[in-house]
């Protein structure tokens, strides 16, 4: 079972904080003697909760529940699942390493469809690792597999960092690019967390001397608009408004709001975006109210989804509807559904944010 | 202060319900030993608290608290308010109760700004009682006033009776009405509670064997539509599914839904409608999605609000929005917008449910 090892109030560590928290994957997904550590973002900002992974299958049930959450925060947690997987099996023969591995990354691909980064980084791992021990001679470049004596949890190891690098490249270049959308006295509405990318398109904005404002919807029933999004934006000292999740329309109908960002699970190839439910209802109110909706699209489309009508949405447990903080709200004979996540077409999104650069409507012509 | 006497699990008395409790103001608004009780709406239908109020003053209070809520509900409720503050300067001179009932109406006319029925009924209540007052010989022909000698709060009590009475039977005939718009196998989307006249259409419903399924949008931040509306509705029998309220639009855009209903808080004389906010959200989708959003409008217009622009919309304390059952939900340096109310234009409404009949779009000329 996961281990709960120690819950601090989050004022002791503020001082110290030079970023937000979320802005880093590794402040709160690391390593720590061999073992998985996951500041749990279902409790944040109040405490701060470190949930401690022994293995594979830990890591796997802190996904599925919620742990962790963003497509690439989720893809790469889900790499340390299986780097600890193959620390676990590392004296076993090589064949017998590899056939945990895979059982290990399907039970890991299974924790949450709809996300793009999951499936995509750990298929990428079992590629890297395959083509390490085709043969010495094979054609593939990459140095960290020209050995086939490395083992493979520091094959794992040493590609999850260069992703956790790349990932945070790609989040400053979402952002720089994201933040030429604004202009000084905007005011922003963002839906769920879209990421460490629109953390550094405010703390450019602010370097430039930008003043942006940022309403956050409380994106129920995880509230990862409350307790993610506007707690961090906050900590950067940017003035953070937060609105219940059925309060978008009356802002954008007074005025409050003029641009909108969220952040994309999936892009399809059409263009189609598929993000934390809640999403959708906000494209097509700004594009009623016409106001901009742009998507932080970082890596861009997913080249094996060529249309929306391709993604999975996932529908999790109902029990997470009808429950606050483990509490029911409603009566007994009461049901619930729950899609974590909806799909929004390209004719609602103004623009794709990505790390190479903006892309509108007609780039995705299928 | 407000005195809670009492708590018990629901469980204990629903098993003597021949109808859910907010089916009728009277199960959850009496007098007791000449005090007011209210059944508070914040806490069901987890637990039945009764909170009993001295004065007028406590029962503003807790209309101001939102212990009772929903246009009528806190207008008749007001008016008890005022029955107290008639029966607590009874021996006092005519002259003086009257300076001490007007005080007493400013006051709770203050409570809640958006609804029309409040002013409307205290307001309609002081007429009554000066009409009285100016003499025996006047051409108004109530019969309760024909009598000088009886007291304000025997007058006002007789007039609440008949307004309960009324109120009930403009239930039944709208819930009448809105039953003819549905078909059987309809699902509906309902969003806080619209009151007595969505059960009564419910029940008249499941009578004509048709059966309907309901969606309920939770309605944050006091999570009506969770705690009254579907436990209500799932009380009768009735299929009921809570959603939170950033999924509307994908149950529309899935085919879930195929009808919505919503009440009004006051309707302008050009149609505008003021409720519930998020109502606006809703009534933008079903357009969008093209499924026909109606208004339980009971009475009908404010014919003293001539547009929409004229209702004022009541900004609530943004901690309500802040916290979750007294907890903070987000960092301490994040801010919070909680207007209570939005505003829905008459394009969005596709009918006006009254007890009278059925009014579209082009009844409203103004």
């Amino acid at each position: 079972m996961l281990l709960t090892i120690v819950a601090m109030f989050l004022t002791d560590i503020i001082g110290i904080m030079q970023e937000p928290l979320l802005m880093k994957l590794e402040n709160s997904v690391y390593l720590q003697d061999n073992k998985l550590v996951i500041v749990d973002r279902r409790v944040l900002p109040t405490t701060i909760t470190k949930i401690v992974c022994n293995d594979s299958d830990e890591v796997a049930q802190a996904i599925k529940d919620m742990v962790v959450q963003g497509s690439g925060d989720i893809a790469i947690t889900a790499g340390f699942g299986l780097y600890l997987s193959a620390c676990a099996c590392k004296d076993k023969p090589r064949w017998q390493q590899m056939a945990e591995m895979e059982f290990a990354t399907k039970k890991l691909i299974s924790t949450r469809p709809t996300g793009y980064h999951l499936t995509a980084l750990l298929n990428k791992i079992i590629t890297l690792l395959k083509k390490q021990d085709d043969s010495k001679s094979c054609s593939y470049s990459h140095e960290l597999v020209a050995n086939s004596d490395i083992p493979y949890h520091q094959i794992i190891f040493n590609y999850l960092q260069e992703v956790l690098k790349k990932q945070n490249e790609l989040s400053q270049k979402t952002g720089k690019n994201a933040e030429s959308l604004l202009n000084d006295g905007d005011t922003i509405l963002t839906h769920c967390f879209a990421g460490a990318g629109l953390l550094y398109m405010l703390r450019y904005a602010t370097q430039n001397k930008k003043k942006i404002c940022v309403f956050c919807s409380e994106t129920r029933p995880y509230l990862q608009g409350a307790r993610l999004t506007a707690w961090s934006v906050s900590e950067m000292g940017i003035d953070t408004t937060l609105i219940s999740d059925n309060m978008s329309a009356h802002c954008m109908a007074i005025g409050k709001i003029n641009k909108i960002f969220t952040a994309a699970d999936r892009v399809a190839m059409d263009g189609t975006v598929a993000n934390k439910v809640g999403t959708l209802q906000i494209a097509i109110l700004a594009h009623h109210f016409n106001i901009p909706f742009y998507v932080l699209a970082y890596g861009g489309a997913d080249k094996k989804t060529i249309s929306g009508e391709q993604i999975p949405i996932e529908e999790r447990n109902p029990r997470e509807v009808l429950c606050f903080n483990g509490n029911k709200i409603t009566g007994e004979k009461v049901k619930a559904f729950y899609p974590a996540f909806d799909i929004t077409h390209k004719n609602f999104i103004s623009a794709y944010i990505t790390a190479k650069g903006i892309l509108y409507q007609q780039d995705f012509n299928l």
